[in-house]
């Protein structure tokens, strides 16, 4: 049965959230994607050679000084079409129920999505990257540079993925 | 001179905030590290092998399940010291102007840090990791699997990083 609104599956588990917010966010620029509707974005970033444009609010265009000499960036973004009180959810090919910190869904406490992308170019305030696989207009958090030395772990196991595989 | 009580350098420019914030956030835990002042932090992640400790809170227990079996995860925790306004810094030991979005420094408009860290095990709520820089009781936002296939990028470069070093 799936009579919420919000679509939450048989299986999952959602709890009581808090009753009050700790932090606030800006949203500082907008992402530009080809994809309209959740059920047009790639499954994930590694299927898709799409380019996207990060768009930066102009307030904050010094900020990019010295970002060109960069070939990745972590990306944080907001994923405000989501709920925020599955602690257990069952992926929808999968039908097992995962914990909300072993999975990449959007719908977490938090609905903040972390993307490493390669950056193509910088002009202006635009930024072309390729490696993203969200919606158009999603709102930007944050940009970061990508340092190899500590972001990449090259060897990194999710277990439960990789039996999923088997 | 340097008499702004937040600690702006010569060079650096502060840009006006916006008058309102976007999106809300609940801190869902803590981490404990062994360091109580930031001039003990490690210089970056890398450099510090020490065990630290997540502390999920247990209204979102359930949300761990399946994650002992990742070997590496992505932390997001608020850097709740730092201003915000900052869009060209001057890092302590480079004298060079930066744009914070080519920076990992805490003063950033969403003062969320993303860092990469070992998962050692689970026991209940608490998590022992390897690979954290932050203060004690500095506030958990996200956790996530950490995927090799998107996430890691062992070729990425920052420029403006790299010439330095020479």
């Amino acid at each position: 049965m799936n009579d919420d609104p919000y679509g939450i599956r048989d299986g999952e588990i959602a709890i009581e959230l808090p009753g009050h917010f700790d932090a606030s966010l800006y949203f500082i620029g907008r992402i530009r994607t080809p994809w309209k509707k959740r059920e047009d974005c790639p499954k994930n970033a590694r299927e898709s050679k799409a380019e996207c444009t990060i768009e930066l609010d102009p307030r904050w265009a010094t900020g990019l000084t010295g970002v060109e000499s960069c070939s990745h960036l972590v990306v944080l973004y907001w994923m405000d079409k989501s709920r925020r009180d599955l602690v257990l959810q069952v992926p929808h090919h999968y039908r097992v129920g995962r914990g909300t910190f072993a999975l990449r869904s959007p719908a977490r406490p938090n609905p903040i999505a972390m993307s490493v992308v390669r950056l193509l170019g910088v002009e202006g305030t635009k930024l072309k990257v390729v490696g993203l696989d969200c919606l158009d207009d999603t709102p930007l958090i944050d940009l970061k540079p990508y340092f190899a030395s500590t972001d990449s772990a090259p060897d990194a196991v999710v277990g439960w993925h990789t039996e999923q595989k088997r």
